[in-house]
């Protein structure tokens, strides 16, 4: 059967986009069902108590991540042993990065309190976050999320604890008002670390290289950390769903904690608190009650949610939940349908006046050639969704449209010169064209391996911001069958946090420029992000590459 | 009989003094059952919920108390109908002063929380706490006493409760993170304020004089915010019970709200509280739990014990608690037998080495005098006290013990050229020498008249520093037959407060020097204090002098 584009869209459309009227919930018949399972999904939190290491200095050091290093200078007991009123100020490490409840105890030494004291903490999950100082406040998203409080205390003995769930490492403790009368001591503290990851992910062959057991380790931290109600990005900061991290962590799930029922509640929540239009929310707030975060809608995001949803039916076979919300990735589909042209090409740039298209944090990336990757990615993998649940005469169009699109992209986009992809509106070459196209399939896998290759020896390449991006990236290098370079890429991106320290990986990190942040101020960057987790994927998932 | 002085303090310390054992408790029989009694009247606190009034500026006014005056801006509705993202800043009046737990609410005004927010508040008793810097912080009192508070509101809608309790009339509200995705404003706030006062005094003549129903309603709100579980000295600092301020509260309550478990727990409290030797301490704690605070023994305080405990007996009646605690009475007569000596005079330099003799807060005040007059008081008093449970024979040493002391003190420091009473180590004339001597009924009535009425034309008089000895002074006008005097000074002292805009009495008030403070700083200073609510008791012992 021979159909023009025109067609088969007239088709997609005529099915499912516009049978309900302007303001009508598109999903009223599922809605309230969905959110009722998302609820009845919420994981139990374990609590474990835990208990700091030692007392540490924050010192300088020009070869440690950011500067700053810190410097073990007394076993936990010396401050318990001692007056906080001559100590003043201290650095407690707790020697892993934890998220919970923090409180600490203080007790008098001497004669009876008769004033109160005031305490100002600061937690860090890296070391220069301890001194680099906050104010005046430059950054881009609230001072607030910055992790210093400040307390009042009465009476003693008295155990405080801080309001906020709080995610670090370090803590440091100032006495910044002194009661005259009376001496005393900080006699005790603890956190209460919270996290829904309960499972013990099975032990990598032993023959695996000492820092790929490393970044697995760091990676299970991570992903640790963000699992609590719901998949966080990140527990200090955002600490809330999105749908790129999601897909990520879902993926790490698969190969580690297999707590799969926390997929399935944030999938059901995303569902749940989708626009009526039918589109969903790229981020979504549990409390005070579940809602979206208003007019986040990202183009590349809304389409993981499919793929998410594929995975998990394929790790699970739990066929019920995936038919029940197949509607919202066939939905999703017709955010791509809108820009489809004739000839098989999109048209970007009215796409990125409507869209926050994402990719990476990364300035000046220019994302038109990724934006047709995603495209065709998300037809593909919705298309194969359909297959499992044989529901492809709903996306018959689908096989069709991606054969049209991947030779109007290749036609306009790959350079068989330079072996690479470049945009119409702009030539920049970037890491993020390269590996969406063959994410999508467009390159053989022979160009796929030279495209790749070549952003290695091509000047002002436009290189990846965060391990987002990053990800995507070793994805495409073993789908190109490039294993040994997406080995060594792992070992140099995410080792060299390794190397650095990290407990945990981070938001951003560009190995050029450890100062980097999309929010003009590093401290507020998050050091336990979700996007960062999936070495312990790719490990875990190709043995072949990473445990040997 | 005649008996010499040393045969009298012989047969004193025979019965009691030395009766225990180095070591023992002196009052080990009653201790536990002095501690049930206190904890059994621990009064209820009513709760009730207050509601801001206006919005407020805080505006520079020479002519005002500290050079700051409060002037109404807006009704309060202007607050909660708009964004509080563009006001930034807001100094809210409750319209009186209260005491209690403060909270505020906020609500988003468009989209959703994205971020955390940040508030600093700041509590005011007076205008001026709202407007000066507290750093650097110079005061000689914990910093922490100053009521501001930093709260990090991490989602909306919220309702935040700020944990201490706070004493204020005027709260200003400070945005200091903003979230930059939304706007958001303050939707509410309430103090749930707490008293333990419930009773409504009677009212007073209809020939009242204006002021004097001025003065009698600030001291009545005075005492009321003071009343909680105890009798605090000030609920803004410190918070706690002391045995100046209970003797002043008790006479307060006496002649108002005559709600005297108030006063038996207190006494019960003290008396549970105190050393093992017998001594009473001057300030004890509620919280975490009973105990004094160590080292604070004040000579003068140590008898408003017995006054306390005579006045309760002859309000109530309660002669099973007056019994049960009288053994203390005798006990604190101890401290001032050890300095007596043959002469009838006191060996003061040597107590004053080994007490803190207060009687007022005021640099440079010699209070030799003071210190023997107060001796005086305190055997009279303690005299009277076992009359009324006929146990003069306890304390049968002491009409000729006062007698005596009368005599001698009279000899040394009565100056019949100028009709004051000076020191013999220091000859300053001051209103404190002058007030003990008259109340210790050393000078004839005629000469106590002279007495007071010299301080107001000699030069270089040590005036009082606080309210605390100005109550003295106007007992001691009215004791001399001054009572156009007392009205005068009262109209003049208080009354000068309520010109300043008081709503409650305050802990220091000296008309030349608003900016008096014993901490260094004045915005430390507590202005609603225990110490200063004894007008109402004045206005309504003595109707023919405050009422008409």
């Amino acid at each position: 059967m021979k159909t023009t584009l025109k067609r088969l869209l007239l088709n997609c459309l005529l099915t499912s986009c516009f049978i309900t009227a302007y303001g009508q919930d598109f999903y009223a018949p599922q809605r309230a069902s969905w959110a009722e399972k998302a609820k009845q999904s919420i994981p139990r939190l374990t609590v474990t108590e835990k208990k700091p290491v030692a007392l540490v200095n924050i010192v300088k050091d020009e070869t440690a991540f950011q500067q700053y290093k810190a410097v073990q200078t007394a076993p936990i007991h010396k401050l318990y042993d001692s007056s906080f009123k001559e100590t003043k100020s201290v650095i407690v490490d707790f020697g892993e990065h934890i998220t919970g409840s923090f409180s600490f105890s203080t007790d008098l030494l001497r004669a009876e309190s008769d004033a109160p004291a005031r305490f100002k903490l600061t937690f860090g999950e890296v070391p220069s976050e301890l001194v680099t100082p906050f104010d005046p406040y430059q950054g881009g998203l609230s001072r607030a999320w910055l992790q210093d409080e400040v307390v009042t205390v009465m009476t003693m003995p008295a155990t405080m604890t801080i309001p906020r769930r709080v995610s670090f490492r370090y803590v440091k403790i100032e006495l910044i008002a002194t009661p005259p009368g009376y001496d005393f001591c900080i006699s005790g503290m603890k956190c209460d670390a919270v996290t829904s990851a309960v499972n013990t992910p099975e032990e990598l062959s032993a023959t695996t290289p000492q820092l790929f057991k490393d970044i697995d380790r760091v990676s299970l931290n991570t992903l640790k950390e963000c699992m609590q109600t719901v998949y966080e990005d990140g527990p200090k900061r955002d600490q809330r769903l999105w749908l790129g991290d999601l897909y990520l962590e879902a993926l790490a799930n698969n190969y580690s904690f297999k707590q799969y029922d926390l997929t399935k509640r944030c999938l059901y929540l995303l569902a749940s608190l989708s626009e009526h239009n039918g589109k969903l929310n790229a981020t979504v707030f549990e409390a005070p009650e579940p809602k979206p975060q208003a007019k986040q809608h990202l183009y590349d995001y809304s389409f993981l949610f499919g793929v998410t949803l594929k995975d998990y039916l394929l790790e699970t076979g739990d066929r019920e939940t995936a038919e029940d919300l197949w509607p919202v990735v066939k939905k999703q589909l017709e955010s791509a349908y809108k820009y489809l042209q004739d000839d098989g090409m999109m048209n970007y740039e009215q796409a990125s006046r409507e869209w926050w298209i994402f990719f990476d944090w990364k300035d000046g990336l220019h994302r038109e050639v990724a934006f047709h990757g995603v495209t065709i990615f998300a037809f593909r993998e919705a298309y194969e969704l359909a297959q499992l649940l044989n529901k492809e005469n709903e996306v018959s169009q689908l096989p069709e449209l991606i054969k049209k699109m991947k030779k109007a992209v290749r036609k306009h986009y790959y350079n068989p010169k330079t072996g690479l992809f470049t945009g119409i509106l702009n030539d920049q070459v970037s890491y993020a064209s390269q590996i969406w196209m063959v994410l999508s399939e467009v390159p053989t896998q022979k160009e796929a391996q030279r495209a790749l290759r070549a952003l290695k020896t091509t000047e002002n390449v436009c290189t990846p911001g965060a391990p987002y991006l990053f990800h995507y990236y070793i994805e495409a290098l073993i789908k190109s069958g490039l294993k040994e370079e997406a080995k060594k890429e792992m070992a140099e991106y995410w080792g060299g946090m390794i190397h650095k320290g990290a407990d945990t990986f981070w938001e951003v990190y560009d190995p050029r420029n450890e100062y980097l942040s999309p929010y003009n101020f590093y401290p507020v960057n998050s050091y336990c992000h979700a996007w960062s987790c999936t070495p312990t994927y790719f490990i875990r998932k190709y043995p072949e590459i990473f445990q040997k």
